[in-house]
């Protein structure tokens, strides 16, 4: 019996929460005919659980979504009813464990097999919603999930996918999990890329770019020259050559593969200097009364375009190649970033790519 | 006899070039007496000879640099003619092979020993002048440099070392040189970064930082977390730890040491990025009647943004660690570019810095 059936530990850490509901029986709804059911880690990321609560929240509010939220009841409970919410009505998996942003990423596997993000996993490998979120360390994510849920047969090893706002969305993997992999993970990452864009962002054909540090086919290291090779000869993918990371905004490419090292690296630089040069312009505007009047003239799109590069919008991302849907939340997700990351777990599970990447899979 | 003293070469494939002088006597001149003297490679750029030759022609003006113009004869006496110079007052080094940005890097060592770039790095390490510069293929640059200029006794490899220019610059080393380099190495970049640092920025205590996909020491691969360990324990530096992408734009550090491939796509993706942003507000300022006023009003202000994120504003990037000063010009370098890079060239050579090196690599 796992932790997360017992209502009598929850009572007792939780008295006010006398009757609360344990977990509901639950039916996989991809059919539509009924909301979605999101597995909440509200634990171990960089803001409070609180936070996370009150993204589950709007979440609720907004998209009729089901919430589980797996955590410290104690927590989940004090944030539900400060934000007026009646406890019964939602369905909370209490914990006594949480993994760190500081703990090893394969201490999921052990020393923090009952944390959080660990009992989170096994309910969506489980089958008990239909997709999990954490805003939580990445490697344990990466690590639980690849143990607790699995890799659709076929997929050598899931990626971290991430969408970067360009002039088109362009979707990066590895952008994190897999650090060091080897050649034909990415031959894969360019594979399961490809029908994401296609299924769940409308892409017709997909381009496949490589990140390196130049166009021509010799450059980089010998194991960037190795995925140019392999690339250049895998069927089904539309492989365009080597990217360069400043064209990368300019639409080179729908799907960016990589290695995660250097994948975050880019995502990460994107993310700062994009907000970089959003505050000077903002300086700007606050400089005189002319930069205020100025400011006052396209303040409405100049906010549309704060938000265009905010990561807060974008919520999180997907690890593809798995069998059920978990999503990444931006460490330092808050309330509204959350409640992103979670309408985009409802996006991908509702898409069916996981199916899609089955049957290309199954055929290959 | 090298062919840059073949004056009989230099009037036959320039006829017109009867009088031209080939090189002077010269004699270093860091002690400020008289102008500096700069070593152009003029060919193999993205951009023609002809633009490369109105970027020297710009920096004599505006410096009072002596220029020594290294490449195809011909293309070189029209270019000097078609802008009203007169080609007596210039001195032209006649070469008649290129290396191409698609040559192997290696070949300068071979088939392209006799190209303009290789005959312009030999001129600089025999002590015809007191920079050399080149918008050319930039392995080629690196493995010709460390071949014929060397690096200073007790520097394990030179790096390319760029200036990111955000809340305060930031000095990028190696960003694109060496794409596979050893631990060893990355600790002499941080060694020779910082007092490149001290003499050039005026930065008094520069704090080094290792770039990595997370703060946490036990972050990114086998090769980063020895690095990091490495770092921990030189001595003469002040080493801060791990330094994420998001954190580089704010000054979290004056050197960030990387190896060369992860620092290129670093630099290439903050370039592309910072020049997306800028297109997308300058759009704002198109986009109708009240954008097009609110624009006139910071005109001022927004043109001095723009320059500040030009990647052409800061030219060029110096090989630290050489015996002598090597500028690697921007590959799209325009005249205006190239103008900068021999500003770069001069600050550079003037500094002293080389010398510094030497004195600390000596102590060790």
């Amino acid at each position: 019996m796992h932790m997360y059936y017992d209502k009598l530990y929850l009572q007792k850490v939780c008295p006010k929460n006398k009757g609360a509901r344990t977990l509901s029986a639950f039916e996989s709804n991809k059919d539509g005919n009924k909301s979605m059911k999101i597995i909440l880690d509200v634990m171990g990321a960089d803001n409070s659980a609180a936070e996370l609560v009150k993204g589950a929240i709007l979440a609720k509010k907004e998209y009729g979504a089901e919430l589980v939220l797996v955590g410290d009841a104690m927590e989940i409970c004090d944030a539900l009813t400060a934000n007026g919410e009646s406890i019964n009505s939602w369905e909370i998996v209490p914990t006594n464990d949480v993994i760190t942003m500081e703990d090893d990423p394969i201490s999921i596997r052990r020393a923090h097999k009952d944390s959080s993000m660990a009992i989170a996993l096994r309910l969506v490998a489980d089958g008990k919603g239909d997709a999990m979120v954490s805003a939580g360390n990445t490697g344990a994510l990466f690590i639980g999930a690849t143990g607790f849920v699995h890799c659709i047969p076929g997929v050598r090893r899931a990626a971290l996918a991430s969408i970067l706002p360009f002039s088109k969305p362009v979707l990066l993997l590895d952008s994190g999990a897999n650090v060091e992999p080897s050649v034909d993970f990415l031959a894969n990452f360019a594979i399961i890329g490809s029908l994401y864009m296609k299924k769940v962002m409308n892409v017709e054909a997909p381009k496949v770019g490589l990140l390196n540090n130049g166009a021509e086919e010799h450059k980089g290291t010998a194991f960037y020259r190795e995925a140019h090779a392999l690339l250049k000869q895998t069927e089904g993918i539309d492989f365009i050559g080597n990217v360069e990371g400043k064209d990368v905004p300019y639409g080179a490419c729908d799907v960016l593969v990589c290695d995660g090292f250097t994948g975050n690296i880019l995502l990460k630089t994107a993310e700062g200097v994009s907000k970089f040069v959003m505050k000077q312009i903002s300086a700007m505007f606050k400089s005189d009364l002319i930069g205020k009047i100025a400011g006052v003239l396209v303040l409405k799109k100049a906010k549309a375009m704060k938000k265009r590069f905010d990561v807060k919008e974008y919520g999180g991302a997907p690890f593809l190649g798995l069998a059920k849907p978990v999503i990444k939340a931006h460490g330092n997700s808050d309330a509204r970033a959350l409640k992103n990351a979670i309408h985009q777990a409802i996006t991908y599970a509702e898409t069916g790519v996981i199916e899609e990447i089955e049957k290309t899979m199954q055929k290959a």
